[in-house]
């Protein structure tokens, strides 16, 4: 076990925990604080997803299909909850939305780009591809309907009317039923939507249940611990680099949290298997989309401090324009190091956008 | 003739149309007169159905294939003329927002949940899809860009220009110019785009020629007698069920009107004729668009109470949303019920956002 | 050479730039100034690329295909070009939008159409086409998020704070940069994207290399001083017909400079050789998006007259449902004139709207 996580070099970020840790009680005011809290969260997703292969390989294929399925943005959603808890509603709508941009164009872009060079054209599977596009269709009409809402009644996006929350309630359940549904589907027709982690671990040697559980719960405690000084460290940050708190959730955050689906599909792109980076990337935004976010939705009634599914125009056009664009660049099952060259610059073009948003 | 129409145990609900009848003499303030008026229209839309296959059959393909596009729509059209004379423009516009819709994401996605459940993918053919979607985008591009007109220009969607009125009649008669241009293509390349209802009627008696026109005049009458009396008994049925017109036209006046694709649909897909189950809906879908909705249109300018394309955000979104992610998921030629469940779950989010919108 | 110039029978049109001459001297208030310098474009336009196909022949395949490439749409930059140093900036972005829509929607549509006629269907090439929706798409982003960010932080589409400029300046490096790098597949990969012209000229006699530049030298100066003609011109015209600037840009403007493109591609179309028509049509959308229009936006800075990419609502609905319809038309690499018939419904609509806009 210990081998596993010394083997991997990303790992050696792991350090800058208790770096964080010095400095945010002798410099509380630094944005050192935040970069290296940051910085340790790149390992740690990585850590979850160790432990969730491992205890997978445990279970036998459903269940650990099933844990390999609700864990694998598990960062994504512990950063989300501790923005969530401190009251950062806007923060965690942007990480949402730049969890689904970035794995549609970031990770996409990169598999297509890294993959593509040297080679002429590379294959993928395209059923599970367009099986994941009407899910995230799916996410788009869930995300765009409240601001409809707000844009046709009230002409703005600043109304906050009881039905917005009423309507954000219904389509989050709607939407993790709809989850729910494709994670069936995966298992019974031995479809393979949902394997990409639990392969990658194949290559590493077994852990212990024991073990397995002890790096999930780890990974899972200090990754909280590490959101949670984050969350609290972004201010001095924010005015240091001149970021907004939109800029930071959507690429920063996002960042972070992908990092680790980053590192798989872009290195199965290179060993030319293309199918596994598609679904890498594709599916992240899937699972972002119709689990994270209502699950987010629900949580935030849960606790009494409803946030709906209202985004604001930046967003649900970045949302929208990445699903519409991505959708159509692998129905049809190719790709090439141009086509990962649009993606990329379609990111670049809404990270400047993002970027030069006033506060 | 008779055990045709006997032989059906949806026509058990011809009986609602009497019930109406005494209600609408006896309490006329009654909600139930709605009630049974709308239950009453479903096997009308059926009859009128029977009647014009029972003609088309005699008529030869042509002329048959002509009628059967013309009348698949019919109990739709006839129902909306109905509603225009008595001045309910934003009924109209909703239940033509509603037929759209409801054709692309309920009934394709009642048929690819019903008929993939058991089987791993049901496959269909492709190109008449693809063919149809062409004709769907024209129908998105002629609904979005009165709104586009308003909103660009006067920023809001109450303006009312006369420019928008000549904006669409013109679209209206380019609709229907596209529109017998996909006629011609169908019968001369023996194309079978329009082929669903004449097929579903093969399995029963040839009527004769009289026979089948009565039962399609009095389909047609009875329908139009129903659509008066339910039009008339909106307002206090609105106030008891808490419905605003806008839902009820997108919702219930569109199940009612497609009541039929439903069945025919449904049962295509579930003995996994899956190409004639999508012709079904997203052909249903096309003509409403192409034909009815510009018919209207010509209509409301012949009778002097000119009803403009201008739909309202909801509706544009609702339309542009549904085709845009349809003819994604129809694109690949393979279905799953998987694929059905995100088109019914996104039917559902847009049903919510219709229910939720004030008065 | 001068065989080859008088054989093509459009090139009688040359003769209306003395006309032109004549009556910007003898009366410049006239309307037909105008009418005669559009009309002369129009065979300027296929002077240049006369002139730059018998240039690449002489070049080598690397070369020559760059050669191609970039001088594609010669005349619609020189024209935009002549337009913004004399302040129509509004002007030019419409004709921007007319030369993306015009290609996607006129040329894409007349193609399928005239090729259809009397055959079911016309198969084409469809990795290419799906290499350059991704090119479209990203030309969309582009286009679509300078009005994002107006409409969500200002509420319209009028401010135009410093960052819109700085947005539409790095936007453009990266369009300009995705350009380069799809030339670079398309020449590396032996990949048939910017073939089209260069073939068309494979039939005629070869030119000296003197010859050549003399073709382009004289075409360029002459579109030159047509253009500035044109502009100029355009007042009294304006007037005289009842057009907008908007109009004249999106549709007029767009006609003259895709002239060609018409020509080649319907020709292509019609002995069946559809994959050259989807490349002319679609790679010469592509091409206005991604490298003339950024190509405008650099120049406009450099002549400190900065133009952003803040195009009007109307300008962004058409180009982005054109792109989504047609990428989505093209994706099956099958057409028939039908197809063809609604993608020019589509153009139609779209003029209409264009038409009614008031000035």
């Amino acid at each position: 076990m210990f081998r596993a996580i010394v083997s991997s070099p990303i790992n050696v970020l792991l350090l800058a925990a208790p770096i964080s840790w010095i400095l945010a009680a002798t410099a509380p005011e630094s944005s050192w604080v935040f970069v290296s809290a940051a910085a340790s969260l790149i390992p740690l997703a990585g850590l979850i997803g160790l432990g969730t292969e491992q205890l997978a390989r445990r279970a036998g294929p459903a269940l650990g299909g099933f844990l390999n399925a609700t864990f694998g943005n598990a960062a994504e959603l512990i950063i989300a909850v501790v923005a969530l808890r401190n009251g950062h509603i806007e923060l965690v709508k942007a990480s949402i939305t730049g969890s689904i941009i970035g794995n549609l164009l970031l990770v996409l872009g990169l598999s297509f780009f890294a993959g593509g060079l040297g080679r002429r054209t590379q294959k993928f599977h395209r059923t599970s591809a367009t099986n994941t596009s009407a899910m995230l269709f799916l996410g788009v009409v869930a995300l765009v309907m409240p601001a409809v809402f707000d844009l046709s009644i009230y002409g703005n996006l600043k109304a906050h009317p009881p039905a917005l929350d009423r309507l954000s309630f219904w389509s989050a359940l709607i939407l993790i039923g709809a989850y729910g549904g494709s994670l069936v589907y995966a298992f019974t027709a031995h479809h393979d939507l949902f394997r990409p982690s639990q392969n990658a671990a194949h290559d590493g040697p077994a852990f212990s249940t024991g073990a397995a559980v002890a790096v999930l719960a780890t990974g899972t405690l200090l990754t909280t611990v590490q959101a949670e000084i984050l969350v609290r460290a972004m201010a001095p940050a924010l005015a240091r680099f001149g970021f907004t708190e939109l800029f930071v959730g959507v690429i920063v955050i996002a960042l972070i949290g992908n990092a680790a689906e980053h590192y798989s599909a872009v290195t199965a792109a290179m060993r030319d298997d293309m199918t596994l980076a598609v679904e890498i990337a594709v599916g992240s935004s899937a699972q972002i989309a119709l689990f994270v976010a209502p699950a987010l939705v629900l949580y935030s009634f849960a606790i009494g401090r409803p946030m709906s599914l209202l985004f604001n125009a930046f967003e649900i056009v970045a949302i929208a324009l990445s699903v519409i664009s991505t959708t159509h660049v692998i129905a049809d099952g190719e790709s090439n190091w141009v086509e990962g060259l649009q993606l990329l610059s379609i990111y670049l073009i809404l990270a400047l956008a993002f970027y030069f948003v006033p506060a």
